[in-house]
């Protein structure tokens, strides 16, 4: 298990509907030291690609896209969920369907913020059916950016999203795979990461 | 001028309607190498206070919070503005109105993150009618916790929050005080800090 498995192991609580609380470290409260070793190792990942920025989503993607920036001495742009009197001028607007939430979004970036020139690494907390990372990406097409990786710290490997993203032909690099979890007992599936054993 | 306020007049833009748009480097776009600049200056100011956590709230203070939680070595909690289904349990709920969105959220931080022993450091980015941060102080005080101070990057001093939030006796401070904006001009006036002569 590496540190971020570990962690949820310890801290991680299990609810029904296939649901993980990863909140006391992760999304609600956030453990930097955790988020900086979280850094560390996406950079690892991520070391042949030539990346100048980091694009992530409101909220909680935002603090593990800041720390990871520090790795990677790029800005940081967060997408917004929905429109703001205070974004004005010419937006990337993408619609995705929130699985967490159920309730249809509006995923913004402001154009200025992302151009041709741009090789874009995107980070998240939560990879599952994949919406939020789809309206991500399709921002970043449309900008005519790259796409050079997607960094996420945990992946719900029975949901759809991140074989559908791997199927695409993206590095997707997920810290924590799920594969399975139980309410009852508590119990948590890692799947094995070959890269690990490749340290 | 301090950095950021010289940042600030470097790309900074006013607006119609008292609107400063900072969205190139701090609520949209992040420079982090900014973002850790204001952590250091956080801690400096606040260097005689025991804090053992810093609280914020989404989504653009989550960023400022966590760089600066690194120069104090603390975890973040970020307050949510609507209630969410993965949040469950406890929770201390705060109603606050926006003055940017013209419309009343719920600031809900989970009860388990708050305790009467923390001691803590409120950060975001904004400070204009304070209503936020009156939710987040409120918080705290229902925890039986401590506020220790108050961190803020871009204060609009010719409205009403800080001057309350002062008046109250809390520790404020805010990196650059706004006290006047000509949308015409795109003039901006600072107010003088005497914090910054005496460094």
């Amino acid at each position: 298990m590496n540190f971020l498995e570990e962690r949820i192991m310890k801290d991680g609580v299990v609810k029904e509907g296939n649901v993980l609380k990863v909140d006391s470290f992760l999304n609600h409260q956030m453990d930097i030291h955790l988020l900086n070793e979280m850094g560390a190792e996406f950079k690892r990942r991520f070391a042949d690609k030539q990346i100048n920025k980091i694009l992530t989503i409101e909220a909680s993607g935002i603090g593990i896209a800041c720390i990871a920036a520090q790795h990677f001495d790029v800005p940081v742009v967060f997408a917004k969920k929905s429109q703001s009197i205070n974004l004005d001028g010419d937006m990337y607007v993408a619609e995705v369907e929130s699985f967490t939430h159920k309730c249809k979004n509006h995923v913004i970036v402001a154009q200025k913020f992302l151009s041709p020139e741009d090789h874009v690494l995107l980070i998240d907390d939560f990879l599952a059916n994949g919406c939020a990372l789809q309206g991500l990406i399709q921002i970043v097409q449309s900008a005519g950016a790259t796409v050079e990786g997607i960094g996420i710290a945990v992946e719900k490997g029975f949901q759809s999203g991140g074989r559908m993203i791997r199927n695409l032909g993206f590095q997707l690099e997920s810290l924590a795979i799920v594969d399975g979890m139980d309410a009852a007992t508590g119990e948590i599936t890692f799947r094995e990461q070959p890269q690990w054993d490749a340290k």
